[in-house]
């Protein structure tokens, strides 16, 4: 281990694996700041030898190079391997064998039952492991004892937040989860959805009923409750955010104020989830770039129904910042190390 | 009335009170290409004397002027109404008297329940009248005997055009409506919430539970089937457009494709509503500047959960192009005379 | 010869080679509507066989289908060439022997010295023809007599626009051309530089020096007056549209009013050019969607730099509006036939 | 003084006057995580005992309230006053009366010439005081001294670090500086400009000739060399940030290497200017949140024009971040403490 630059303490290494991608980027700039960290390795086979700055040009000050490496090359303590789907499952077993930690930031390891896995990805799981699914508010003291942590989809992790209190308590029924995602979801490769003149000053429903977040936000609840929960996503013209409106119905008589009370004790302590005010409502603008989920409006109407919504950066708090804390729990950090920052308003 | 310009016959002469807002403009860009009307009033009292192109200034060739008129100086044969909520019913009954037609852009003839009216809008119906709801697919023969037409509200158009069929053939429980509007639904006043640097690149939602479409919504829904219909609307960075979620859950064993091929059926002929193919969803680009609506999605999910979502234009067939569309049907005129644009994608 | 439709007169034949783009879809939205236009053909590689509203959403009503043709199995009155760069040259010759007239899209036309072609373009010119630029605003009587023209680019349509009257008067020295374009200019291929969460909400400059238009301008303002013309253009976060910003120094004492009269005197009579007022400037919201160029500022200062601003829809005016209005020219119509629309604002 | 929380040593207490704007924000969003300060006083008037994340609602942890306070009620080390042009000169005198030292972020002490000032901004300078001008590039040590610093503006600040070498070294004459704002940088209160259907999506110049930052570019670039500056800003549809295009004309046979190579060597050492390499261009997006400024392009045409593009954040580097910046010059502090943010990318 290295000595800690800063305090003279030891630092831990850490490897990322694709790190030319938008969530790359972000745990660069994370890391780049964190007094235990030194990022020893950031491959990318598209940019290998090229200064990181050249694909993301706002990490001008970090004298890193992307690397061509092989996983079997890599040194660390800790990897995250931002790798798509199905790749991260032919290199996890290695780096998991090699000693080092993993917070993979795929979906390969978030189903509990690898057939959903494999109906909703199209991939068979090759190399089955156990692995922590890394949503710190309900996980924290698994993921502080793992080796390899699942980092949640940003879907799920909006979705999962703001319903958790009323599953747990099993307040409601029928859940209708409509959520409104930025393009930066979609990664860092162009297509026609991210397309400027297609998305732009536009809106569409995408992958309405199938969308493989789906899945795994239900596989989640139902460990708290016996839900059935619908789930529809939306492309909206914003660089970066999730706002998920959760509807659902329900079965006692309960008043908001009970709800929201509700939600404030549950999340009581959680560094990265604020209750909202009456008269307030979550939106993208107040978490941008930040790690933070803002839960808000607990509204119920004539017809019993509830509408709860969240709002999170989907690049921080639905990915690398979420990465992050995970890496801080495993490590013994303090928790909120380098991902404190406050959200870019306007 | 006068003699038509271009083919000879006879033309109608059309007041426009509150033109200087967006509606205003819309009817103007709309009626200036009209073979059968003529504007002979632009009513606005901020720009009293001022050319439109002033405030409209795509309006540029027009050669028309602001004036401040009262109600009693106006003489056409349809008086178009933008007025404020509120401000309308102390206008149209001396209209009516003065022997014009009305179309009230305002929501106060939306409702049958005046009772409603005053709950959700704050204002006491001082001169109750019956008035025509004018969407022209639920009330075409009404709305061509009707002297007063109150033109629906922006989100109930979308949203009742989404939901008829299902509603109708009593296909759906717990109906939940989860709608999405760009700022120009906000009207043409500035203020915090349509300020670019608080709303671009952001979404919220708001008016949660208590958004007064919700109740135009349930009351004219109500006339065809009795469901529980539940609103919140969203804005987006988007400067045009609705896009309209509608979750319901199935009450009997029926398929998309069923549920597609009804609503193609109950739509079948209207000139405006387009009932998109499997493997399609509504954008709001493909409607952009446009008085069409598409519906699209009709998917079904494992928990019974049908999705169908309606893209339009709010200020063409949520506003100003579903006037234009009364006054077609109010005095015989071809229905899709001047408002048959093609939308501008991209 | 077709028979007219409408009007029981002869209509003339069209073909779109390379519809499926952008300019594509414009031509299809203003010939939809032109009733002296036929259209025959309207190709695709890609998307044979298929109707043209799956790549052009909001065009649901035109029954038409792409097609994967051959120039020569092309029967046509006149051939739109939406094609690449470098394209047009191997199929226009084939065209204009088959007997139809063509408006070339591309840029293989546009140049008289075709070196300056190959040195910008990098493509020899294989098949050099005599063709008529197809700015209106110079060319009028010559295009009427063309059976090839090659419409301008967009960047030189609102460039030379704002540029003609002081270059034809000599009364400026040192023209500095600094243009802000929508992203629909980079065309319906999604890139790095078109991808949504790299280019909103940022804006770049790109080619600062060596942008092909820039010759483009030069040589066609050359021949109005003797000036040295330096462009740059930028990249900027907006749909459709282009503003040119011209900056010039005057050889002698003029002022601002007089420069807003001769621009008027100018294009005295001009359908598609508007000066604007003073204390108005030039949006691009003005012209959206619309064929219009309006030119604005006039503004003088103390260091005798003139300030002159153009806008335009670079799809229409600078593309697919200026393509039909030299349509229009070529076989006698009306000028503003189909191309008259007003601009959707907001 | 107050000790030091952290560690343990003496901290400077510190009073925002005008807090609840844009710029008060950024100015709360970097002191809350500086180790030398402590925020003693925000004020706002028309917030008056709320709690600042009602109207920051990103500053969600600081337990800051807006106080109504006079000058004299305030009691800190140094006061920022981010109050509007004409009133800062009514309490900076007051402030420093009292032992305070102020940073100002208005205009009321930019200008060395008060006619000037008087002139643009139409005020009498009615407490003429001697102030530093805050850009540290170009007044480091004389800030250290400093009582009262001016916050340049934000479009000077990108515009004067793009010029400072050429107008020093004398390479060129007649400047043209063509920017483009985000809306930000109106501020927070809305406007017609400001309103999201207007300003989204188009793009427009304004004060062409007339801005009064115009004047301050020039004034200060006087200082280094003799050269006629224009200054022309857009309205762009962008949040945050500033992008700076100069345009310039060589006055001796140099080369765009012999340019960038002046740039680097003139700003070596400068923790917050970055001179970009060949091939690389400024954008917005690489700077959005982060007190940096990029410069790049330094292109040279046939014409011997030379480009030279800057980017900024105008609510940072342009406005707050540089305050603050000017703050820890004023007290001893580490230069880029707090202020040393990667920017938001994407």
């Amino acid at each position: 281990m290295l000595y800690n630059k800063i305090y003279g303490e030891k630092m831990i290494k850490i490897g990322i694996i694709g790190a030319s991608g938008y969530t790359g980027g972000e745990l660069l700039r994370f890391l780049n700041n964190h007094p235990e960290t030194e990022i020893v390795a950031a491959t990318s086979r598209k940019y290998d030898g090229q200064s990181i700055y050249k694909v993301h040009p706002h990490l001008r000050d970090l004298e890193i190079q992307f690397e061509n490496l092989k996983p079997s090359e890599i040194d660390a303590d800790l990897v995250f391997t931002a790798t798509p789907h199905g790749a991260s499952m032919k290199i996890v077993p290695e780096l998991l064998e090699n000693g080092m930690k993993v917070v993979d930031l795929s979906g390969d390891y978030r189903f509990d039952n690898f057939d959903t896995y494999e109906k909703y990805y199209g991939y068979k799981q090759i190399n089955p492991l156990k692995a922590v699914y890394g949503l710190p508010e309900i996980n924290r003291e698994l993921i502080k004892e793992a080796d390899l942590v699942a980092n949640p989809g940003c879907y799920p992790t909006g979705a999962i937040l703001a319903c958790l209190p009323i599953v747990a308590d099993s307040m409601v029924e029928n859940i209708v989860i409509d959520s409104k995602s930025g393009v930066s979801g979609a990664g860092v490769t162009p297509t026609e959805a991210s397309h400027y003149p297609n998305c732009s000053d536009s809106i569409s429903p995408y992958a309405v009923t199938t969308h493989r977040h789906g899945p795994e936000i239900q596989e989640k609840l139902a460990k708290f409750g016996n839900n059935k929960v619908s789930f529809t996503p939306h492309l909206v013209p914003v660089i970066r955010g999730i706002m998920t409106t959760v509807h659902s119905f329900i079965t006692a008589d309960i008043t908001s104020e009970y709800v929201r009370e509700s939600y404030s004790e549950f999340y009581e302590g959680e560094p990265f989830v604020t209750i909202l005010e009456t008269g307030e409502v979550p939106r993208l603008s107040s978490v941008r770039g930040s790690n933070h989920c803002h839960i808000g409006c607990f509204d119920i109407d004539d017809n019993g129904r509830l509408v709860i919504a969240s709002a999170i950066d989907n690049l921080v708090k639905g990915a690398s910042g979420q990465a992050v804390h995970n890496m801080n729990l495993m490590f013994g950090f303090k928790e909120t190390e380098s991902i404190n920052m406050i959200g870019l308003h306007p």
